[in-house]
């Protein structure tokens, strides 16, 4: 389905862009269960890096990637699931921009992990889009169009999270799986489960590795469904060809560690595996890759082929919820 | 100085506790610059374990940490640094409890370091006040009256952090050098500040091994100041005999990068040092304990002696502000 | 080219399999560059699990992964770089098993992340081969044969390495992309190079989950090489469509730092790129896998298309060497 | 008692100093259970970094922390504990050295946490011995005299483990705690246990922050014992106030996890707690620091008052060993 259609809402952020998730922001829009809506987003920086002649830290704010949300989603409560359906992604502009910020990136000293090197130096590379829909830095190479949102989720609990960081409730996850023709699943802490999204980029490789992909502004054409009365703790994501969990968490195998231990569980649950066969079939069967290696979480994905899956039980919505854990 | 005592204004919490650290909470009271009052806290659980026979998860609910706040503390400015020295702590009862809580705490896996394995079992302490003052457990073993906060701080930028988690801002950091006679310093994101404290404790390990201490409900007794125009990135502390910061993040080397690198800017900025000559003294008088190996960031503590720094230049309220850090 | 072919000389460990990669065992075979060689190797196990009644820790002696090795490539000196193209992978066997040892693998508490819980129950799982060709456990499901060799590298400058742990050298890095066709890069610290492999594995996931992959016994197909005069810190691969380098370290993130450092840094020297350059692409175009996350180091996988390096300057065997580097 | 008094045997290195722990080398002495010696050694850098004036990285060699040893202690089996008593430390010369060595310490990025800057210049302190006994850098500062040996333990299993090292065996732990007066233990893998010793401090900070210490060439009198039939898995420390244990590994919270679990089950084992009663005790009385923050593993120290331990039953050398566990 295309996004923009007719008939398709268009929404877009009425004042203020939001900086962090959270259940303190007035709703911006309402959908309905099985709507579809065009949702508008700038780019990580507000589209405020236009060209490389300018340094980053002269030119953003003390915040950076600014959501367009919260969406609330009409029939959804606190233990369902948000289940949300990524049709299309399309650009809202022929440039995309990249960039070095001072001690941030994967090949850099941090805040976080502060050494006293200085940083490295600042610079931006703008890519301009090309005919064949790719994206190009001068004449030195061209990136392949691949487009999806680095920004989406959920409002959490209680917390307002900083959408730099992503978390069991999504945030700034930034996997390139969160594409068009995947479906995504999210927990719901609240009446309407509150969803934001932005960030998006043209591409983006594994790991994010200078902490800065391909920013684009974008509109993205989302469909919202709920799975009543089952609660999930962590993100979830269905290809056509695969099931797979994100964790985000520090160390980066914290990150592992949740993604896989999801999936197993995901496998127990819903595909009727013995627990520990579903553990072993992870270990010869598994995909395990780095979304991010750059924010304050690292993100990383742990799939599933679902050949694997083939006459095996699928979930239901509306089955009897798990039941609570305590948040600790 | 007692607290508590006549003409000390004492602060309660009005009706619910917090269970963030966050500018979205309205201040329950305002304190002047250089005013002393009494601020009474509940336990990490809001004083709902009282018993060996509970299961602490049938008892808890979804949140720990009951905060005291936020205290509105006149004067300060973004920008600035609070001070805070405590005057005094006094236990509010004359037992203290302790808890396995099911995956949380330092020898166990736990909803980030997920494994398959099943948790260890609950199990509850309660400790019995002494006429010497301390907390026995049984005729097994008498812990000294060593009191502490284990969470205090200011509110963030932007976000709302639970007050189960320290970070720049303070927060759950478990550090027991948050004690009578000390003198802590946060930075500043709001007017007012905005603090908070609470999670005392009669006592505790270095690294709160099991991720409970000896919690308690306590009275504190606290002075506030403000040091103008003057920015610190992470919470510091200064004891008569050392200065101290405490980073909070994972994994638990980051934790120690921060702690020490930020103690070798303040050696740089307010003691004249040469920056590796600072590195050098702390690489040889430093001190590098554990608060926390349990919380979603652990928090290290780096110590310089002050008799390193006699005769060199003391930090000035007033100073011009040093130049503030992009947010990313 | 097929392995086991007329004329292709077969080498078999003659006495002891070795259970360090070091430069304290005498070679067992000399080969020559540019020759073609079919090696021997036992599984991880020795042969010695073959049945699902078997208990791993009753069978299992106190080494794992024993190599064949180590093998001198005449003509290698410190300083060079040792090339090994994989020709082949045979099954040596049937049947492949994989199996729960206790306090090993990623979804369980460890010898290392050392926690007060009882271990996972220990279980065996036999697989058989399908006329397909592919690895079936009973009718649940089928592993396609995806054949690498879990083991590989040289010895290291004067450390013996236990060959359970991956590193600068090689070693267990579990990686499957070390599979037939790809060519993979060695250091060189002693005369001969001082070869080792083992570990076959007829498929495993990315992570190798459980820490135990399909184990097989195999014949390996290798054409050995050598760079004169150029040096490389961490292995490196190249298959038909892309390079790649390995990182392993702990936290799993100072794996990735390494790998995509190293392979900046590749694109720099032999590619010509600018460093900041190639950072920047490696962040739109890179990949970034998990080889394991159950050893004693991590080992993750940075991958370069090689349709971004069309047209530059490739590497020439014989250029003068990189200035050595103080180990520290 | 005083090392090098008369008829205490002197041990110096015959030839050449090793750089790894391990069992290929041939011992330079043997001594008896319960004789005392003296052991030569020579400071981190061979003696060879004697002036500021000069630049680490064009005098050092590549390799650092040259040991002494291995020493054959007569009677010692696998499967026993070695006990080794510190009596003296003196220093064999009135300098002590600390420097910066490009890209090695704990507020840079290093070879495993590799990042793509520029490494802090190299620097040398030259330290002079005071009248007092401390050493002062100019008329900046004075380190009181606490010394200790950074690098000290039995041969591994099968590995050769550089000296620049900590792990399971000893090694580099850079430990304060290894000081006059404590006992250490370490496990036994080899007949003769194969001890080795260096890189003596004049003093160093927790954490040895840049990596390097006050180094000096020294003189140790030890006295040396076994328990027979008593294997432990990590080194041990007895002071005349506490009983402490040293786990070594990345990321640092697993070198916490190893220290804690290991006193957990001390405490078991040899004073009769209940396992979980131990957890409870070292939540609120336990003590853990960081010995240092830079090498290939960080090594922390966890600590139980002795005060908590009194009328509880004490290890009994010459007991029934305790199972083997797995080398995995």
């Amino acid at each position: 389905m295309a996004g923009g259609g007719e008939g398709i809402r268009e929404i877009q952020q009425p004042g203020e862009y939001q900086y962090t998730f959270g259940p303190y922001a007035e709703p911006i829009a309402r959908v309905r269960r099985g709507e579809t809506v065009v949702v508008h987003t700038v780019d990580a920086f507000g589209d405020k890096l236009t060209s490389e002649d300018q340094a980053p830290t002269s030119v953003l704010g003390p915040y950076l990637n600014p959501q367009t949300g919260p969406i609330y989603v009409e029939g959804a409560e606190p233990g369902d699931t948000l289940v949300v359906t990524i049709e299309a992604i399309e650009p809202a502009r022929d440039w995309a921009v990249s960039c070095l910020v001072p001690y941030f990136g994967g090949l850099t000293s941090t805040r976080f992990t502060a050494t006293l090197q200085p940083p490295l130096e600042e610079r931006v590379w703008v890519y301009q889009r090309t005919p064949s829909g790719g994206f190009a830095w001068r004449d030195q190479w061209e990136i392949p169009w691949a487009p999806f949102f680095g920004t989406i989720g959920t409002a959490p609990h209680i917390e307002a999270i900083a959408s730099l960081a992503p978390g069991a409730h999504g945030g700034n996850m930034d996997v390139p799986d969160v594409t068009v023709g995947n479906t995504l699943y999210f927990p719901v802490h609240h009446p309407g489960a509150l969803f934001y999204t932005g960030d998006a980029h043209a591409a983006q490789g594994q790991g994010e590795l200078c902490g800065v992909a391909l920013e684009i502004a974008a509109r993205g054409t989302f469909t919202f469904d709920i799975i009543k009365g089952r609660a999930i703790e962590w993100p979830r994501i269905e290809s056509p060809d695969a099931i797979m969990t994100v964790g985000s968490a520090r160390p980066m195998e914290d990150a592992a560690r949740i993604a896989y231990s999801e999936l197993v569980l995901w496998l127990e649950k819903d595909y009727g595996f013995d627990r520990l066969d579903a553990y072993q079939l992870l270990s010869q069967a598994g995909g395990l890759y780095v979304g991010n290696m750059v924010d304050p979480n690292y993100s990383l994905v742990a799939k599933c082929p679902k050949r694997y899956l083939e006459g095996r039980q699928r979930p239901t919505p509306g089955e009897p919820p798990t039941p609570p854990e305590v948040a600790v």
